[in-house]
């Protein structure tokens, strides 16, 4: 998103050196707000804008670029500007960061940041990908369990200008390790002298360190949390993760299913971020293999080649009867695939989505098949004409059960439902569909 | 989500009326828990353990159970009990509650509420599906602006109870219009005489009442706050969106998104809450229409029946050509629909898209050609199989330029994108690809 109203005037104010003006620009408005109508700044002027704001603004503002500008501020930055910028950064935005460089400028970068926040990258660094670890804050409000109400106040005040998230205050023992939560509603609302020991919840919802992403952004979403304690195997609080993470989370996740359901391996980066060739094979992978299985479509229809059927007016149908099959296939497993995943439905509820699959296939198969007998009856006539209704009500049953079974079989075998992408349960109903017409057309003729 | 280890204990408790175990139950545990292992209670039972706890938990515990259950409970739970819950319970959960009763129930129930509970769910019910106001809050802090930072804290001690958002307080002019907002963070940070003036931040992100949701979230994700104000056209404060409605929206829209890509009218309750019938009809539209565009397959490949051309051999790879059209266009579509909705490109882009999806559809066309070329000279030989790979290679082609096109075009025309659906884009390529086959072997053979 670049804003170009107020770029003219930067421009002016960057050629002019008002310290005064950018110093405004840079503090008065929302960092996202900076970020978005500097986007379109080079990255020389963009470093000299936020030089006349202090680090922590500066920091703010970065963030919230895209990760483009992200990585070509970096290298056009300089390596000193950039190393007192990371320490001033979120620990999980400078991971995200350090994460998308090249090696070697990480290698640069890490020497020029305090040694406390050098160590805190390198463990965060450590997480896999797509776990709780990975996407984590290690920067958190805590106070011990024996101090009061207003002692926590007074604690959260020295805390405060360090941590983004001070609502939810986590009670540690001597070790770390989590006891409970309080959140500075209950402080506020509380008498200064009550004990923090008799305010916290003990029952913490909390997530581990090496929990899946999609699986945190469900508890969160259920709980309707703030945030949740990131807890190591001893029950030592590490992290949290914050709401907002969790919205970019559900996104991401919704972008990887819808993609995986179209036949595209999912994207790391945006589309217009992702190199030509990358996306290339992203998407050749699954054609290629999508192709063979539509191989398999030649050597059925060559099966019926020495049939002795009157052959040729079914040629006009095929075209007709592969895309019933394959549009409700596809509707049934985009149905199934995105209810599992919202958790709208579970394994358990196999028979019932069954039985509604197989009744709407039926209603949807007589209906479509009405359609078809007029039009086959317009081209051919009877009794060749009865062949296309027949097919369709049994191919579109057939797309229903193949789309809808397929994604809970790959989710009973422990594999992402949304690999059953459409693509791919079209292709099966094609050959059964080739399959059904053929021998529909036997029996009747 | 149903939790079915603590029911036995639950149900002894029950038998044996045991009214502080029961207590226990309700209040010492999550609310969303709670919920979780009492979703298998008959109703009965429900009620009477919830009438153990106080009522604000049992109105925090009921929000949390599925919208079936709700409804069950309404049902059976007598007009009384249930009208002393709705006044207890948050604004936004009762009328999204009351908006899926039938209207007789709610006449019913709304004399039981008090007048200026009444009064706040009439308004919200008032405000259009998928608007910020049908989906705000309208308990909020607030303090107006001449007051100190320790006299804020003060007025939020008494108005917290109420108000589940205590974080952002929202500063108001004596006609509520909004002048600014507070965070708890910088109020407990500030000196206890500074001024509220002096703190404020006066640049406030609002949405209007009326604005679309999607466009609500897209701030909320992009800004990371807890919660917007929603103000009026006059600018007066009438209520809040929260950061925990916002992932519930995300979700929502992005299964909306695959649903209608998958050429599903989208669904507004869940998979199995869905009546037959009606997710029938939601299918049954779109699968017609789509039935009548795969018509004119049927018409072009009769306007080829009568050239010259020996036929027969080419009807064996009509499927392989259709699904490779299909397929590419597919993943083209849902590529660019899911980044035009995470707003990762958008309309002033298209060149570039246009651009990346040609090359690609070269490279890919050209890939699956030569596969094509090795298929079709086992089944057909030369010169015959020559028409397969050419074919295969433009079809490709036309595939990413349809499906990419198409969901750009339906933006510009102020259309959703994610209605130009995958099983539309492959019926335009069916009829492409079968004109684009004849017309190759015309011209080769």
């Amino acid at each position: 998103m670049i804003n170009p109203i107020l770029l003219p005037e930067l421009r002016l104010m960057l050629a002019e050196n008002d310290g005064q003006g950018l110093f405004e620009v840079a503090t008065e408005l929302h960092p996202a707000t900076v970020a978005d109508f500097t986007e379109g700044l080079s990255v020389e002027d963009t470093w000299s804008m936020l030089s006349h704001a202090p680090l922590g603004t500066q920091a703010d503002i970065f963030s919230y670029y895209s990760n483009q500008k992200q990585e070509e501020m970096v290298l056009g930055g300089g390596r000193q500007r950039m190393g007192s910028l990371l320490e001033e950064m979120a620990p999980d935005n400078r991971v995200d960061l350090l994460k998308r460089l090249d090696d070697n400028v990480v290698q640069e970068l890490l020497p020029l940041v305090a040694k406390a926040e050098r160590h805190d990258i390198v463990t965060l660094l450590s997480y896999p990908e797509g776990s709780a670890g990975s996407f984590m804050n290690t920067e958190y409000a805590s106070v011990p369990a024996e101090i009061t109400a207003g002692e926590a106040i007074a604690r959260l005040r020295n805390q405060a200008p360090d941590n983004e998230m001070i609502y939810y205050i986590f009670v540690l023992g001597p070790d770390r390790q989590l006891l409970g939560l309080v959140s500075l509603r209950d402080l506020i609302l509380a008498r200064p002298t009550t004990p923090v020991e008799d305010l916290m919840q003990r029952d913490v919802i909390a997530v581990r360190v090496d929990e899946d992403q999609e699986e945190v952004a469900n508890k969160m979403a259920r709980y309707d949390f703030l945030a949740m304690p990131v807890v190591d195997s001893s029950g030592r609080l590490v992290g949290i993760v914050t709401h907002d993470d969790i919205i970019d989370i559900v996104r991401e996740e919704a972008t990887e299913d819808a993609h995986r359901i179209a036949g595209v391996a999912p994207l790391t980066l945006g589309y217009l971020e992702t190199g030509l060739l990358a996306l290339t094979w992203k998407r050749g992978v699954w054609l290629a293999i999508l192709f063979l299985t539509a191989m398999f479509t030649t050597t059925a229809l060559q099966q019926y080649e020495d049939t002795q059927i009157e052959f040729t007016w079914m040629i006009l149908f095929i075209p007709l009867i592969m895309s019933c099959g394959g549009n409700s296939g596809n509707q049934s497993a985009t149905l199934i695939i995105t209810a599992l995943s919202t958790g709208d439905i579970s394994l358990k509820d196999w028979y019932r989505v069954v039985r509604r699959e197989l009744m709407m296939g039926l209603l949807l198969g007589v209906g479509l098949g009405i359609f078809g007998l007029i039009i086959a009856n317009y081209y051919v006539g009877m009794p060749h004409a009865l062949v296309v209704p027949v097919t369709v009500t049994l191919v579109v049953m057939c797309g229903t059960m193949v789309g809808s079974l397929s994604p809970l079989i790959f989710r009973r075998m422990g594999l992402d439902p949304a690999l059953m992408s459409n693509p791919f349960v079209s292709g099966i109903i094609d050959i059964l569909g080739i399959v059904i017409y053929m021998n529909v057309a036997i029996l009747l003729l």
